[in-house]
């Protein structure tokens, strides 16, 4: 089966799919995106995806011609039209084409993007092996709750986890806060609390992140979004992130330092089994 | 006459130029730029601005087929090409299209594409009336010592710089160090004295800064490299800023204070002078 994409108002084979070099998107950075994955065929929390692409619309000023509900349905045309089991639809929209400007253009239109691949079938468990991850210092911009493709820092910080064999980098801040992962929201459990850092403009406000914290609560388990110490990582009982197309990744290393027993923890398994419960169509 | 563009390898209308839009400078900001402008139609500074764009791709682990004198060669033959009176040429390099994945793709083919667009000749004398700057917290990565193409930050700087009817940003650090504007490094005189913030990795380094420093130094001017604080550029007696398209661009009130007379001071008009006489060809 072909993987498809979507390129303003027409579907079309991934392999043609094109922008032109002007696109704000390719010159500037000036854009912003989505990624939803299926169960069951069906698009998953679509709503709070959509919410949050247009929050992030918002936050950079750029208007589009799409609401809420016609947004949702060209999610859900792409998967239908792909056909797969179980798809990854990433969703882009760009301030359009305009003769190069660090300006907004008045009069672009909008370039809206979507490409539609194949998702391996979830496993039923969570995986036991779980990654490493290193630290490092923060240094992307200072508005990271806004999901831009300026992704420059998290691809050179994944980057540098890859060369020291780990699979993740998380970013601290100079006072030793922790953010999140470069594709991930941190999450602990220590003292038998789920900890992860409160939403703030230092990471993104993740769809999976916020049913991973009702699902732990549903499990009877104390919750807190507060700020987590570089120490405060070492010393976990577990540790993991998350995101939409992983779910939980287990950590069992940060920074060469082993986490709680160094595999995937009882509780992280716990909280996955109650996620998979309340959230998955099967 | 048409605007043209090079895209790997051909050089096509302007018009016909494309991307895939898995092109991780679309889908990442994965990727480096230089604008070289000509004077009397032959490029300017070429050596510095082709080393910078070297230093920019050793600096995110992007390695191209091409050497400096390729690159060079490449700049020149755009420029003969268009057959504009003075060019400005963009070029950008991004590591290539790859099925997204934020890590960076073993066999990709970096893309190259440049741009070649007429430039206004340059006018003999410095403008007078100068813009007006606002101040923003610094809220960029922390690496703009790499001419990324991972722009948004500055392109909101510079429209909320639009929105109080100024013509551009200056980013300054929360302890009020001066770093630079969305587009130019930033020059004040002060006591006799020429100022500019030292190169850092919270500033590019720019060819026009180096070149205005020695134009300056040529005048008689005292200068130096030295931080520069917020109040620092309210009390100055001038203020200018520089990049390679404007050269310098005085500026003429910071936040709505009116910097020395208000208008384009006579240091810098001695310094523009110079700076012209210095490198220009005629």
């Amino acid at each position: 089966m072909p993987e498809i994409a979507y390129v303003n108002g027409q579907f079309l084979p991934l392999e043609h799919a094109t922008v032109h070099v002007e696109d704000r998107g390719f010159q500037f950075a000036d854009g912003v995106y989505e990624v939803v994955r299926t169960y069951g065929g069906k698009a998953f929390a679509t709503d709070e995806h959509v919410a949050r692409l247009l929050r992030s619309l918002d936050a950079i000023e750029l208007r589009i011609p799409l609401d809420a509900a016609r947004v949702r349905s060209l999610i859900d045309e792409g998967i239908r039209r792909a056909g797969f089991g179980e798809a990854v639809v990433y969703l882009q929209i760009t301030r359009g084409r305009a003769p190069r400007h660090r300006g907004m253009p008045r009069n672009a239109e909008p370039t809206v993007v979507m490409t539609v691949r194949e998702l391996p079938s979830r496993a039923a468990r969570l995986r036991e092996d779980g990654i490493a991850v290193i630290t490092v210092p923060e240094f992307r911009w200072a508005r990271c709750d806004v999901k831009s493709i300026a992704l420059l820092p998290s691809i050179l910080a994944y980057h540098a986890a890859k060369k020291q064999n780990a699979g993740d980098a998380v970013f601290v801040e100079a006072d030793g806060s922790v953010n999140e992962s470069t594709a991930g929201n941190v999450f602990v459990v220590a003292g038998g609390r789920l900890r992860t850092p409160p939403k703030s403009p230092r990471i993104l406000a993740g769809v999976t992140r916020d049913k991973i914290l009702v699902a732990a609560r549903e499990t009877g388990l104390e919750t807190a979004e507060e700020r987590i110490t570089k120490a405060e990582l070492y010393a976990a009982d577990e540790m993991f992130l998350t995101n939409t197309t992983t779910e939980i990744m287990p950590v069992v290393a940060v920074d060469g330092k082993p986490i709680g027993a160094g595999k995937t923890g009882p509780v992280s398994v716990r909280i996955y089994d109650q996620f998979a419960r309340l959230f998955i169509r099967a």
